[in-house]
């Protein structure tokens, strides 16, 4: 808990004079002014992030975490639970989605077991981390322990501040865990007062009744356990998974070292979702990606104040939106840095 | 006039065994069926323009032409017509916000002076081919007349054909050219029959009195020429540009060859429409790239029927948001060609 404690305290506000400086330079480029539209937004938001006007990125990463989910009992998804296992196997051989956008965007891969519920086949590129053989069913108890998802939180901090030692400046959020939209599902419904019918959608391809079914469950859940708004970490705990929980532990770690997050889809949202109740300055430190196919994402969106940049109808999850706006925000820096002035040009300036 | 017509005559249809033949490998990766959403579709539309299941992109270039236009005597403008010269002398220079995401993207640029009312500094970058100094003012005349609008479009032909010969699978459009909002609102409102408030915008930033002059403008240009639907050339020699109609002639000609062509924003969507009026089957051959925060464009994508992927209110031109959408084009590509199958990698496909 002192860790989570202390990764909270060490949250700042955005640097005004960076954002200024930013500002400064943007309106200083060969290009009518606010042009690059939310490039610039951006950029200037990084820049407030990391306390740099002009700010570089070093290094780039893909927080990957996998968790397994009691509720799958209740007969919520499209494929069967060992396909946690099998997909953190393809992650580590590198055949999967997530894999070959990070090759295409130069990021990195820092993949977690938080809470697979089967043994992962051991690798170099896999962190053994895991808090429990995945959550409960939420319909039993609560998914986690508080004891459990401060864990969960914690080792997220750990992971990011890792990555940041290592020489990650840009961190991504993506998700593996068969069960994960309906535990988002129930996280949005917590923290966002929508009803379980506008949260719930097919995640990986249920059918109808299959639907039906997720939103009673979600539903059920939200009777039994009552969130409580002035206790974010207890609804966390109740309705979360160990891949969120740890997600949104990655959003406060990097957040405490002045790192902007890249977010992910439905499941990165409902991290952030988590994040943000509990600290909400975080907000400032994310970035938003794809809007994606789920059907509660835009309330999701809403809800966290984020507007994707990108619509593409995915709903892969593993981080595979957020690999993708990487290269936009990478996009937004470099046009900031290498862009040449109006002066420095002699391009003319606007008519009066 | 006969590069024209052999062009057109050889733009084929969409090669179907090639797009079935991608659509097995996608639903044979280790993804949830269809969870890729629109990364999917423009990979599979790729390899029915390209005729393999399969393809594979070799080079990348952005077409950049820059041309002046007759009609900123109207005052419609933010900025003076000198701008042009200035900016293709910054695209020379590598300053421009096109040369900092073509190099991000790892794309070429080929820059075309295909009607600058200017001299524009020579340099090994530059293709001079100017088919006139800028076009007239519409209000007093035609802006080009047939046999300019022809030569403007056989350029853009042959500079797609050669830079295809040099490599080039990925074509991107852009364009520079002070006042060409104003041309591309009156091809879009003669092309689509939206009336001239609605698809006239601000441009690079004209103000409210500007803005009303820029719609008076429109209305009066259209009232004069009164496009005729049957004569699609006629209407792009009565109001278009030199750069609106080369990019048009890039698009045939990258079909005429099985190139997929990314469109960028409201000028290089101006250029897809008058192409699609000229011959129709061009359209299968488009990838949109961003929604421009120019208030025309949403309904001129909605005349080409396509759907930007890309949400970030730009409004540069230049290629800015095609040279973006060409990292989301090359992912698509890079997902079919290199993810794990179902059975190669062990996974589990889904319950029934």
């Amino acid at each position: 808990m002192q860790k989570l404690q202390d990764t909270l305290d060490s949250i700042k506000p955005l640097d005004k004079a960076s954002m200024e400086g930013a500002q400064r330079r943007l309106d200083s480029l060969t290009k009518p002014l606010g042009s690059l539209g939310r490039l610039e937004s951006i950029a200037r938001q990084v820049a407030g992030i990391m306390a740099d006007p002009v700010p570089q990125i070093r290094g780039k990463v893909i927080v990957l975490m996998a968790g397994d989910h009691g509720v799958v009992e209740e007969g919520i998804t499209a494929y069967p639970q060992e396909v946690t296992v099998q997909m953190v196997a393809n992650f580590l051989n590198g055949g999967a989605a997530i894999n070959v956008l990070a090759r295409q965007v130069g990021a990195g891969i820092a993949l977690v077991d938080i809470g697979v519920n089967g043994d992962v086949p051991r690798g170099p590129g896999l962190r053994s981390l895991k808090v429990s053989r995945g959550t409960r069913n939420f319909l039993k108890g609560p998914a986690m322990t508080r004891e459990e998802a401060v864990k969960a939180l914690e080792t997220g901090i750990t992971v990011a501040c890792e990555e940041i030692e290592a020489g990650a400046d840009l961190i991504a959020t993506g998700d593996m865990g068969i069960g994960n939209t309906t535990a988002s599902s129930a996280l949005l419904a917590a923290f966002s007062n929508c009803p379980p019918e506008q949260v719930v959608g097919r995640g990986t391809g249920i059918d109808d009744e299959g639907l039906k079914r997720k939103v009673e469950v979600v539903a059920r859940a939200l009777g039994i356990h009552r969130p409580n708004p002035s206790d974010p970490l207890g609804t966390l705990a109740n309705l979360g998974g160990l891949e969120i929980a740890g997600l949104a532990g990655v959003i406060l770690g990097a957040a405490s070292r002045r790192r902007p997050v890249v977010v992910d889809g439905f499941i990165s949202g409902a991290a952030a979702l988590a994040a943000c109740a509990i600290k909400p300055r975080v907000r400032d430190y994310l970035i938003p990606s794809h809007l994606s196919a789920e059907s509660g994402h835009k309330a999701m969106m809403a809800a966290l104040g984020l507007e994707p940049v990108i619509v593409l109808d995915m709903r892969l999850g593993e981080g595979t939106g957020a690999a993708l706006a990487m290269f936009l925000v990478e996009s937004s820096l470099r046009l900031m840095r290498e862009m040449a002035t109006f002066e420095g040009a002699g391009v003319s300036t606007a008519l009066e």
